[in-house]
Parts: C-alpha cells; sequence; structure tokens
C-alpha cells in the first residue's frame, strides 16, 4: 500500500523495503527528481546554492542525537580519533544559517542534531536522506545516540528494535488522514558488530534490548514528576514491569520513526543509549553533572571504537587521505 | 477519568477544566507537594538550586515558539518597547545550563523555546508550568507564535481552535498505554482581545481560523518534497482543500498539545502564527530571506501592542516599576 499515487514507480513493493545494492541511499519519491531545486530549509542548505556532492560525498557514517553540545562533542572526538588535521576545537556548524539543527563534519563522520520527539527528528530525517541523495553518498551507516531513562544507570543499550508505548515493534504514520503502520525493526548485523565492539570496552556494561519510545516524557513515560499525573505509582510501576517483560530496557522519544525512516530509505541504522537514571526508582535526573557527562561518553565511546574498526569503507577513505596513522 | 489514582482530590472534574479563581497556574499531580526537590531538568532550574518566586514571580506573560533566535528577538523587542532599563542586547538565556531549550526575560514578560513538534513542546509545557507554580505566579497569558504553511503567505492566523490531522478539536494523550482524548479550546476572550489589537495594525491582514496540528512536516502534511512521498499531487490538493472547507486556515506541529494543556492547568492561552506560504501553491520555503524575517516580526508586532494594552495585571507592574513613559 505504499505508493497510492497514480504512477507507480517500477520497483516491486518488496524490494522497496531493502538497501538497495549499489549502496546508495534511496529516496522513495517520484516528485523529487522533477524539482528544479531541493531547498533543505532546516538546514539552510540547498541544491542551488550549495554543492552538496562536494560537501558530503564522503560521508559514511551519521551520528544523531538530541543535544546540540553532546554532538558537537562527538565530532571532536572524532576528529581526534581519526587523527584528521587541524584543531577539532574550530568545527563549524554547518547549519549555522538556522537555529533548528546543528551539524558538524569531521573526515567521513557526519554528527547532527534531531531535537526531542518523533516529530523534530523525522524532519531532520526527511532533509537529511535527502541531502545524501543529492550528495549520491554511499553504504551510510547511521547510529542515533541517546540519554534515556532506563534501568541500570551507565548501562549502554544498543537496541535490537524499537517499539511503541503499546510495546508492538511498529511505528504509526500518518499521511494525509490516513494512517500507515510502519516496521520498526533495526539491521542486526549491525547490532551485531556493535555489540562485538563493546567486549573491547571494560569501563561500562552493554547489552542489547528493546528501546520503547513515547511521545511523552512524562505522562506517557510514566513519570509521577510533571505538572499532569493522573495514575498512581503503583500504576506506573505495573506499567513499566509490563514493558520490562516485554523486552523493554530503556524508554526514549525517537527511536520508532528513526527505525522506520531509515529502513525503507536503505540506510543501515541503529540506535545506542546511556541509561540515565533507574526508572523503577524514580522519575527525576538527579545524578551529580560529572557522572552525567560521563554517561554520555560511553555510547561515544563504543561508536568510536566501531567507526575505527577496519571495514572497507573506512579504509578506503582513510587510504585515499593518508590519514591510517591512527588506526 | 482523569484521575485514576487511589485517592483521588477534593475538587469536581468539572473545576479541573476551569481556569481558577485566585489566578495561580494549576499542577494536576497530588505527587508533586510530596517532594523534597523538583528538578526542571530540560530548563537546568530547581526549586534547592534556585529562588524561582524571586525570578519569576512577575511573570505576567509568557510567549513561546520553536527557534531560540526569534524568542531571543521578541524578549529583546519587549525589552525596549517595555522601556526597560538597560541594554536589551544582553538579555541572558536563563536555561545557559542546558541546550534543550531557551528562556529569556524582560521585565514581565518571559520568553521561551520550545523546538518542533508536539513531544517536545510538551516537555517545556509540563516544565513551565511546574516553574510558575512553584513561582506562584499569577493570572498568566501564555502565546504560542509560529510561522506554519498556510493559504496567504504574510497573514497573521489567530487560532480560535486548534484541530488534528482529521480536523478534530481534540488531543489524543497517551498515558502508559492507555489513550486520554483533551479538548483543545483556546481561550475565547484572548482571541477577541487579539483581534481587537490587531485592528491597530494596517501593514499586515489579521483574521481568525482553525489551526491544523500534525506530527509530520511532510507526509503529515502533504508535502510532494520530502524523502517519502506515497501520494498525488491530486490527493495532496484534494486533502488541503478538504481542511480548507473544515476551517484550517494554517497547518503546524504544536497547537493541539499546547491548548489541551494549558487548558487543563488554567493558563489563558493563544496560538498567533504567520504563514510563511501558500501550501496550495507550493510546498518548500523560498521566499527571500529578508521576506521571511519581516513576516516572522508581525505576530511579534500584534503581541507586543497586545502586552502594552492597559490591563490591570500589567499596569500593576508598571506602576510598582515605574516605568509607565512608553505606555
Amino acid at each position: 500500500y505504499f505508493f497510492l499515487h497514480s504512477n507507480p514507480p517500477k520497483t516491486s513493493p518488496h524490494s522497496l523495503l531493502l538497501p538497495h545494492l549499489n549502496g546508495l541511499v534511496h529516496v522513495k519519491n517520484p516528485y523529487l527528481e522533477s524539482m528544479d531545486e531541493d531547498v533543505l530549509y532546516h538546514f539552510s542548505l540547498g541544491t542551488k546554492t550549495h554543492n552538496l556532492p562536494v560537501m558530503f560525498g564522503d560521508i559514511k557514517f551519521i551520528c544523531v542525537g538530541g543535544s546540540p553540545n553532546r554532538m558537537k562533542a562527538f565530532a571532536q572526538l572524532m576528529h581526534k580519533e581519526l587523527g584528521l588535521e587541524g584543531d577539532g576545537k574550530d568545527l563549524k556548524d554547518i547549519c549555522a544559517g538556522t537555529d533548528r539543527y546543528s551539524m558538524y563534519k569531521a573526515g567521513p563522520v557526519l554528527s547532527i542534531t534531531h531535537g526531542m520527539g518523533v516529530p523534530s527528528i523525522s524532519i531532520m530525517l526527511h532533509e537529511l536522506i535527502k541531502l545524501l541523495h543529492h550528495a549520491k553518498c554511499r553504504d551510510v551507516t547511521i547510529i542515533r545516540i541517546g540519554t534515556p531513562g532506563g534501568i541500570d544507570p551507565g548501562t549502554v543499550v544498543i537496541t535490537d528494535i524499537a517499539v511503541d508505548s503499546f510495546f508492538k515493534a511498529q511505528f504509526q504514520q500518518v499521511i494525509l488522514d490516513n494512517i500507515v503502520i510502519r516496521s520498526t525493526e533495526l539491521d542486526k548485523d549491525l547490532v551485531e558488530e556493535l555489540l562485538n565492539c563493546s567486549k573491547e570496552i571494560h569501563d561500562f556494561p552493554t547489552l542489547t534490548g528493546h528501546t520503547m519510545c513515547t511521545y511523552d516524557f512524562y505522562e506517557g513515560q510514566g513519570r509521577l514528576d510533571g505538572a499532569l499525573c493522573s495514575f498512581s505509582n503503583e500504576k506506573k510501576l505495573e506499567y513499566l514491569k509490563r514493558a520490562y517483560d516485554a523486552g523493554v530496557r530503556n524508554i526514549e522519544m525517537e527511536s520508532t520513526v528513526f527505525a522506520a525512516i531509515c529502513r525503507l530509505c536503505g540506510l543501515k541504522a541503529a540506535v545506542v543509549c546511556v541509561a540515565l537514571l533507574n526508572r523503577l526508582e524514580g522519575d527525576q535526573i538527579k545524578a551529580p553533572h560529572e557522572v552525567l557527562v560521563e554517561y554520555q561518553r560511553r555510547p561515544q565511546h563504543l561508536i568510536s571504537i566501531f567507526i575505527k574498526k577496519p571495514n572497507q569503507h573506512l579504509w578506503h577513505y582513510c587510504s585515499s587521505l593518508n590519514f591510517s596513522k591512527h588506526r
């Protein structure tokens, strides 16, 4: 049911759901090619105003997250880890022309903010996927890093599947006034690769599990500390325990639409989060600032190990730039 | 059905939905009073770390919007318009300790960002309402200013009612795994007051109408320029025309939850937006930067007139500070 318009494209519905063999990201919009110009409004970039293939053609890894400071810090970390030339502290925001999102580039790694919640990350993903399409990027891996509530503070969870508030592995996309159900499965090989990387880290535990994605931080996640709270502590705990029994290991606000859109567009995608608190014990994030900062570095550390792993795309990139000394 | 916990509060369900006569904002959470400390995490403020009554007790007007630059500009405008002392250019971000939201204060006016989309504004509103509660603010009016797609670019629309993608005046709130329907009615008197203020402005047209709130900028608003598009131009136009016939005059991504939460907590609320483009003619925001900047000033101009109108709260505030020269 995906294409409803009058001129269906010549691909089968099945192939629409598979990553494409040529490694290109696939936009699923027959109207895009006929557009004279594409303004990526929320990035303040465009096909006429920017040379997107030159700016972004070498991108192989994209890391996205909610906090601008965290995403800048990640780009700086990758700049250093990849031994790139120049001072990583000077990395400039590629989206400086807008205050909606921030974007930093460190060699083949792009680090972008997505704000908070499904609608905000969804706008970013549409424009990012068009950007990768216009820039003719190939074999791109995208990883969301987040800081949700969970069970064991400081534990890193690699999401095997994103589920909604009802523990279902689906995302309801409203298209005009129709509701379409999309799968929220993530790339199994990527989960495995990331889990293998985690075995090299002995400072903190990493596990895989389901990630629950809600539309609301307070009532939607069973918090007792919002401006509105209409349920009891018992009901809250009963819900969180049901979630745990269904395989949920952390709760955030972006993973279902992230999984759904990346899957449809053939982007290899993963979600790697560190829990900031144990939701069975409380709702408020009260750990000392230094502890939270150290927690937030954990997914970044794991992903930097993954990106530096010998893999054909990055090796190719590195050898072409002659900066393999750090690998 | 609002309170499900074992100790129902002693108010009737009806009174829960009405602004309270003492003018205080009402949190609807029986657990809040028993909390030793309330950390407003996404503002980087808290009841133990900040003297909220001193910092915010004089707030009478709150303006919220998506863009940090726009909300800072609005605070600077109000600083100037109210003839406050000091240089408005130096207004500092009260939420400087976090990069999630920004907040600026100009006398009795607070200007806050809310990011993009229902989940993002919802987090902000929960913490804002708790802030107003802790600060013991009275008779607060809150106005969202936005820059959505509409019909007549540059026209300011004062929302009479917020509707969802199905043109229904309701907001579906997921609480744990229950769906609760909330009303999205806005304050009728405030709409009237704002419309009266608009009659003093002859540079641009202002009208009232329904505002449609979607969870998605591309597929959800019938855009043909996203990474995914599964409908035809005809289906898009048919949907937008049905929306128009149902009374919808602009489409944005925050108004339903904004109306619902403010209503429940007794905050007088309005939505005032300027359309950046005519959605019947296109999807991309391509007007020149100067035009967009001028459009964005229009709701701010209208609201500054409203705030400066002789009304008891502000008169009281102004006379106590002796800065009535500009009124």
